[in-house]
């Protein structure tokens, strides 16, 4: 059973309240009856392709070898392509619309080996509209990849260079400020910066400036060391700074989100 | 092994807020732990018989033969039956309350060729109390079919006809409209209509009359074809005319939903 | 196989919009490949360990036997101790946080019959930040346990009678009164008391009162029996006493939910 995978994990912005996740599931059921389905989230919100691939790339890392199958894709059923790309070496291969969607986790992966455009009809599910193809494109090349057909055999090959990058904000120095951004908000209002902790590791308090705003955040390795209403500048669980309250929502606190600009100064 | 089925697929209006979906997956895992589960949604609105039932007449298409479990039950602990429900004789088992949940998608499944009231009380729960039969009746009836009990065991044969159909609206033609109705908003917004494109095929522009409100929609393939605030009448991945924006809610946007009277006129 | 677990119960506050779920499954699924996890929730409102322990104290006599996952968590990262308490004599291992989460469920199963506190560090992944233990000490504890790790290997005992106790409220006798409290407002509406049907039995009606408000409401088995805008006394599907609407949500027209109190007395 050489070449074969046992597991698609599976994140898009389906939601979870129509029947797409479970329509899609049902069509590797039938294709791949083996297969082990793990949903990564369906939560990401809709047609925020950004979104999507800041948590790919995120969980990458902990995803299973086999096949990670990916839909963010507002531009279903137009000219952007549908691909399959795979990372080291065959040790997983990411299945999905070529709009930026996949690049930071097969970047963090150590970059694609090979990569094909899924044309090949026999591979696809016959389609009764055009806008459904993590049914119809995405969900049966997964499966047919786990049953062993080969990359090559989905479509022709693409060159790994071609694959549409993503552009991840990198924070930059002003004066004495470093300017970053919120890249995410979790379900506790957490809000992860795109800054890492050695940036501001021998700063002792730090200033955190928000539109009008500014207020101290403190160092700290857990939410509840903050207490009661401080404001933490808290090393995430996957090793970035991220504004952080003690049971509460920062970002309702603060009105903060994806894309809000944080500066982050030395306080005295 | 033959008579035996590997695959139950689950609807409900249970959410995923609270454990009644882990509740009865785990009355399925004891009673039957070779099966595989998968949930089609959770997300139809509570109580709401007629959305569930078209989300499953949707859906029976992909799913995977086996047991398919659906619970949208206002009427449990009443005098409403609880039913089984066999279609293409035997290859799928359509479990839950006779209320016109299952009727569409069994009509679609080509009709009932067997059903029997669930009454046994050996292939039931003991309850607590009586507002739970997903898990005291339903899935335990689920789990027992996959472990090869035929259907017969369940409790007395009940006639086809005399399940409880669903009432599907149809649209009618009014002078130059077609007047049709909102069948489901997904979680896009995009708003499916109870017309096919084939009555519409001949209409370059199209006018959608909804409330006291018009405005011309223009018939497309994809969302993104639509381009910056344009209204569509997109042919949807089950072949259906829904009306659409791109990247953007119809729903909201018109301030319509499941029921909304829609009407079309050619545009001239 | 002895001694080994082949299912994984999981509940969490983890919500289904982020990928935490999906990483937890990921590392289980590296670990321990031939495991099957159910979920139970990840609906529980966060950090809300009260509300967690009710969920798996009202679920756990359907979970199936194996290791049951539970973690709500405010005090990551801090001294509250990481535990796995086993009950009957093995059959079944909670793994969570020793902050009261597991103990109305450990107390439903018997006691515990053993624990540990979860502090190999072989037994756990590298952790990029120290918030996430769902993911860096939970999941792979679940995981060894499933794959025939004994319950010592993971950490020290820990005497059974030192773990946090939760504190349930029990009603209490005010004159003509039983002051009870609301436990649980599940998806539907539907408020669940602290009160038993047997404390009730022989009023014909009751008064309930809340607030500054009053409303006679009805003993009944099902919703439907309520009909129209009838207020319930239901016993639910648990065999506890709710405060219920027929289709409709209790606890939005009364303005009720979890901790609100509710005094029962004869109506006369």
């Amino acid at each position: 059973m050489s070449g074969r995978y046992d597991t698609i994990t599976f994140l898009s912005d389906y939601g979870v309240v129509d029947e797409f996740v479970g329509v899609v599931r049902s069509v590797v059921r039938e294709l791949a009856p083996e297969v082990t389905m793990i949903d990564l989230t369906h939560g990401v919100p809709a047609h925020d392709v950004r979104a999507g691939a800041l948590t790919l790339a995120r969980a990458v890392q902990y995803v299973a070898p086999g096949v990670i199958l990916a839909v963010v894709d507002p531009g279903v059923g137009t000219e952007r392509r549908a691909v399959a790309v795979e990372v080291l070496d065959g040790r997983a291969v990411f299945v999905g619309p070529d709009n930026g969607l996949l690049a930071p986790a097969v970047a963090v992966a150590g970059g694609a080996t090979r990569a094909v455009e899924l044309t090949s009809a026999e591979h696809r599910l016959p389609s009764p509209g055009a806008t459904f193809d993590g049914r119809d494109v995405f969900a049966p090349a997964a499966a047919h990849l786990c049953n062993g057909v080969d990359l090559t055999e989905l479509g022709p090959a693409v060159s790994p260079g071609s694959l549409l990058p993503a552009t991840l904000p990198i924070p930059r120095q002003e004066g004495d400020q470093l300017v970053g951004e919120v890249l995410w908000t979790d379900t506790f209002g957490n809000c992860q910066l795109n800054v890492g902790p050695e940036e501001v590791e021998s700063w002792e308090a730090i200033m955190v400036r928000w539109g009008d705003e500014a207020r101290v955040a403190h160092r700290a390795d857990s939410y509840a060391e903050l207490g009661d209403g401080r404001l933490g500048l808290v090393t995430d669980s996957y090793g970035v700074l991220a504004v952080c309250l003690d049971r509460r929502s920062a970002a309702d606190e603060l009105g903060i989100g994806p894309g809000s600009e944080i500066r982050l100064e030395e306080a005295t």
